[in-house]
């Protein structure tokens, strides 16, 4: 095996470095993030720093980077306090990486990428009508962290849009059935197939 | 599509929430962290809620919950300062799995569950042997998340054990070369096939 140190990474040539650093940690979740902003403009950032924080009640976090693409993301959330995750499908991820483009202000990811607005009664953001799997989120916490400028937000789970054939006898969700994709990387698109479900591990 | 509310959510039986809530926000990353504390004793605990935070300098966030089977390897983390990510595998997944058990104090994971300690010059924390994508941090910032009383640990990258044929010319780690898994909820291994990789999306 080859051993790679700091003083080596930060040695890398920046692209390569950036493309090195976000496989490392593995697959990922991802998940296309649909807002809307105070003049009735939608919006969806593609997002792969998506992690589980609680379970009751329901707590999901994502990372913003500082200088990343995401801003109008941010600003819609931070503004309007409500946000929506949809699952990137197999079926429709090369349109969900055009998402990803900076699109000028006023320009909308939805009719760009060829996505259709969803709403619900009582809650403010989108939702993606293509997803199978759609969380509605409201903000519950801003967590700055120091090192390197990125934020994370905490959201709390308050809707969520899905088949019922998806949903297993005791909870569980079958993202396989659902066409859920999964990231390597910043542009490595994967499906993924049930290896196996384990019991709770006893000692 | 069924429409499952925050009232419904907080109704659900406990355990069936927890596996519900857990699957949602789609595959996750997976890695066995390995520790070792002051006498010597490793730990390897099952985490899947890992997160990049940036890449310059190579950052890697984690999720602690304060009721989880976790606590000695944030007791390791906390009082040594080191500890390793190391991908899981296929091919033992399984053995993986068992590491979520709750062992007595004193008893290392290590032996009891297959793994190999794998040590370097001058890095406290071991690796695990039979992972074939291991990356060494130290830890820099602890952030408290009020809302539920967990926290994130954020780790700086150090090393990085890999064989050369998994980093494509880009820079690009192929995880499914390497055999790494996903998981979805808490106990649905996943084996990762490539769709595609796709270029730098433009407006």
């Amino acid at each position: 095996m080859k051993q790679i140190t700091q003083h080596d990474i930060l040695a890398m040539e920046p692209r390569f470095r950036t493309t090195f650093i976000n496989s490392i940690s593995g697959f990922k979740s991802l998940q296309m993030v649909a807002t809307i902003n105070q003049n009735g403009v939608s919006n969806i950032g593609l997002f792969n720093s998506i992690f589980h924080v609680g379970a009751n009640p329901g707590y999901i976090g994502m990372v913003f980077r500082p200088d990343g693409p995401e801003h109008e993301t941010l600003s819609n959330i931070l503004k309007s306090g409500f946000y929506t995750l949809n699952n990137v499908l197999e079926s429709n991820f090369k349109s969900a990486h055009q998402t990803s483009a900076r699109y000028l202000a006023g320009v909308s990811e939805f009719a760009a990428c060829g996505f259709t607005e969803e709403y619900i009664a009582d809650f403010a953001a989108p939702f993606i009508k293509e997803s199978t799997i759609k969380i509605g989120l409201s903000l519950i916490e801003v967590l700055p962290i120091k090192i390197n400028d990125t934020k994370i937000l905490i959201g709390e789970v308050k809707h969520i849009l899905i088949k019922e054939e998806f949903i297993a006898a005791d909870g569980y969700i079958d993202l396989a059935k659902a066409g859920s994709t999964t990231v390597a990387g910043l542009d490595a698109y994967h499906a993924a197939n049930l290896l196996g479900r384990l019991p709770y591990a006893k000692a």
